[in-house]
This record gives C-alpha cells, structure tokens and sequence, in this order.
C-alpha cells in the first residue's frame, strides 16, 4: 500500500498535461471514489497555477474511473491577483470520466473567522461512535480512512433507517497523512449516502458536486456531518460540513444525485 | 422595455454555438447580473439538449458582461437516459465571459417530495415587507423584479447590519412572465450579498456559484431564502432557497465569494 500523497500526485507532461496513476486502495465497489478523483484534479489545478489551495470545486461525473493510467487536462482561463480559475478533465482510455471548474488561491493560514455560524450538533464523542464499515463493496476504501460514525445515522445498515437524511462521522486517514485540501476532497464524498436513512438502497450516483476549502485544517480528525433538503423525482441532495479538530469549518460541500429506489419485494429475490 | 423571455433568448448558430443580446435591463452598476447570465447559459444548454430542464449548473465568472451582442458555445460531454451534461461557456468580444457545467434532465412536474426539511422561518407575509430598493447602480435591475424584504434582513441599508448574514425577500418578475427554470436562475442570485449584514459595503464578486433546480415553479410569488456559515480572510458562502408559491423548494444555490472590506474612516472621505 502507498500513503495518500503518493496515490493522488501527479506528474506534468507538458502544455497543462499531467499523468496520475489511479490506486486501487480507493475502489468502492467497481468505481474510484469521487472523492479521490476530485483530489487527484486538485493537485493538477494547484500544479498549475500561481496559487496553493483549491478553494472551489465543481464537478461532473461523467464515467466511472477504474485504477491503473489516467490523465489531467488543466486548461487556464482567469488569473487574477487573488484567485486563478481552470476548466480541469480527467481523461481515461481517450474519454472524460469527469469535468472540473477549479479555483485556487492562496488562503491565509493564520485568519481568524469574521463571522462563523455554529458547528452542527449531533455528532458524539469518538468512543461513542462506531467503526463500523458500510456494506460489502466498500473494503477498499474502507482500509483507506477511519471512519467513526454516530450509531444515531446508521440504522440502515441493520435496516432501520432514521428516517431523517443525515450522517455523521469522524474521519482520518490510517496512513496517518495529516489532514489538507487534498484530505478534505476525500472527505466531502465519503460519507455514505444521507438518502440511506430514508430506505433507499443502493448506489447513489452523483450528478454534480461542489466543495469549497474555508481553511487549512489543523492536525487531527474531522468530524463530518451531511444533511439533505429534499428528496423528490429520484433527485436528492447532500451537504457535508467538515470542521476541524479546532471547531473550525474547513471545508463544505453541497452534491445533487440520483437515488437508489427503495427496493420493492420483486426486486429483492 | 422587452419580457424576460425575449431578454434571455438564444439563437442556434451551429456546431453547438447560440447567438445571445445581452440586455441593459439586467445590469447592477457596469456589470450585468450573474443570475440573468446564468439564465441565458441555461436556456443554450436546453436547447442543445434532449431535456427540458437545467438541473444543475455551476459557474465561474471570469469578466463583467456587458450589454449586447454575446455567444454561447455548448459542448456537449455525456448524454445518459435521465441526464445529459455540457461545458458551457459565454463569449464577449473574443474572450470566456464565464464558464458552466450544466447538466439537464427532465424534471416530473407531478413528482411529490418523498422528504422535505422545513422551510425556513423569518419571511413576514407580503404586506409587512419593504419594496425597498437596493442602494445606488441597481436600479436597471430593479426596473425588472419586485423583489420585498423582509425588513428585519435590510438594516444595512441605513447602517445598521443586522450582525448575522442573512437576507431574505419575495421575489417576482415585474413583466409578469412566471416562474420557470430561467427565472430561477435569476432568484438565486437576486439578493443583495448576505455579508452586507456583517458590516460589509460594497461589490462582493462571486468566485463561483453552483445551482440546482429541484422542481417546476408553481406560478405566483418566490420565497427566497439568503443565508451564510462562514466569512473569513476574505472570503465567504452564500446559499440561497427558493420556495414557491405552494412552499416547496424549488432550487438551491451556494456561492463562494469575495467580501468587501468595511470602510474604514478613510475610505470613507
């Protein structure tokens, strides 16, 4: 196994082109974790630009990624004094598998909040919370990160959804890889679906996400917390609030997605 | 004065290229209104489309757009059985004016919510809201949309910002035109910026904005909703409900953007 670092960096070959190596340690089920993906876009937007953080994310998922060979196309389209703009693809067998809109800046370390609305409640303390891991499929993400969730948001696995669509859990890496805007892409798409909760089952396939990094995250865990608004016509989606071991909201991530029916009793034989 | 309709209208041009004239009436100050662009990028990416709804859009804006003659190239990058997604970009005097992942889909206007949070509280009815314009450089515009505010949400106006970034008004096209996908698109960035109530003044460019239509408008009043979680080192979030008529959430928007600093005495001279 290689650490986080290793496993989303990537290499420029010239005339914004950059190679990566997609890990198989990231596989959920068949597909790369969007997570992942939108790291590895990262570090290419960051390499490509005068500035050190990606603060906004937009991205369309277009095909899954598998491991193995891929490619970064960072086309520049702004740069301004304090924030550079890019249209960003990543490219395997010849094809899009997803569409970025990235900006980078640079962000001040030592800012303090002007303004900050109050951390979301709920999730508990870490020895009350379960390490649990989601269902079959998931292993190889699964030995990535440490995942403690609120045992309040994951009835579903023993088919008692809550009924509310919300999920919290604290989040690390195992390979003790510090927390960073890289560390924070995965972690506004690892949370299981917050529409499990409402008794769909399933994969849940991501329409667009959006995230953006408010800080640099200070060393130790994050606690995540995602939350949905509406459910309605299939379409659901999904906000997560990461904060960091400050009390600090480092990053935040709104997606739209498809949800897996709620199976009926034909489809379970 | 022309409608809303004929202000937002797109001719096809071929090889996924659309004619637009930007109108006068949507300016604030110089620069016209993000949310009016983000209608006529909207309306492109429909009519390059099978669907007849953009779903999800997120946007960057590069540089002010300006009334008169602009292009709108649609690129299309995946077409599946419920959604279809485009690179979209507007072009003005030879350069990207502002850059769109717009996905649509055919939304079920019959489609009930399987799960609906509640709609914020904090709008007073109708009549006990203020037609209250905007400061100076809006008024192109606010000759288009009647737009309410709640009163408790619009201290700033007068120097007394509330002290917590939140705005919230009625909204509805003067023209009559009802609400649809492109009006919506027009709501969510209709507000003024919710840090106004922070003590800031002044311009507040979006770095990018990302949007999702959640159902068809009933026709009647819009509800709109401006909230924020964070201002700090400069930057801040924006969300933005829409609720219709019938109190159902019809789109929601998040934009990350640059706060104005607070005049300090000397600004002020």
């Amino acid at each position: 196994m290689i650490g986080f670092g290793a496993a989303t960096a990537v290499e420029p070959a010239g005339e914004g082109r950059y190679g990566a190596v997609l890990d198989a340690g990231y596989l959920i089920g068949d597909a790369l974790n969007g997570g992942y993906l939108m790291a590895v876009l990262g570090r290419a937007a960051v390499a490509a630009s005068p500035h050190a953080h990606p603060v906004s994310t937009a991205v369309n998922f277009h095909r899954v990624a598998v491991p193995g060979p891929a490619e970064v196309i960072v086309e520049p389209r702004k740069e301004g004094r304090t924030a550079a703009t890019a249209r960003v693809t990543l490219v395997q067998d010849g094809r899009p598998a997803a569409d970025a809109l990235i900006t980078t800046a640079t962000l001040d370390t030592t800012a303090e909040p002007a303004w900050s609305g109050a951390e979301p409640t709920g999730l508990p303390p870490l020895e009350e919370c379960t390490a649990a891991r989601p269902p079959s499929g998931s292993s190889g993400f699964a030995d990535q990160v440490d995942m403690r969730f609120d045992p309040a948001t994951m009835g579903w696995l023993d088919g008692r959804p809550s009924g509310r669509p919300e999920v919290r859990a604290w989040f690390r890496l195992r390979d003790g890889h510090p927390p960073d805007a890289y560390v924070l892409a995965l972690a506004v798409d690892a949370l299981p679906p917050v529409v499990l909760n409402l008794g769909a089952r399933g994969w849940a396939p991501t329409v667009e996400l959006t995230w953006h990094m408010r800080a640099v995250p200070a060393p130790g865990r994050l606690a995540l917390h995602g939350s949905g608004r509406v459910l309605t016509g299939g379409w659901f989606d999904e906000d997560v609030e990461v904060w960091d071991s400050t009390g600090r909201l480092v990053a935040q991530s709104r997606q739209l997605a498809r949800a897996p029916r709620a199976p009926r009793a034909a489809e379970r034989l």
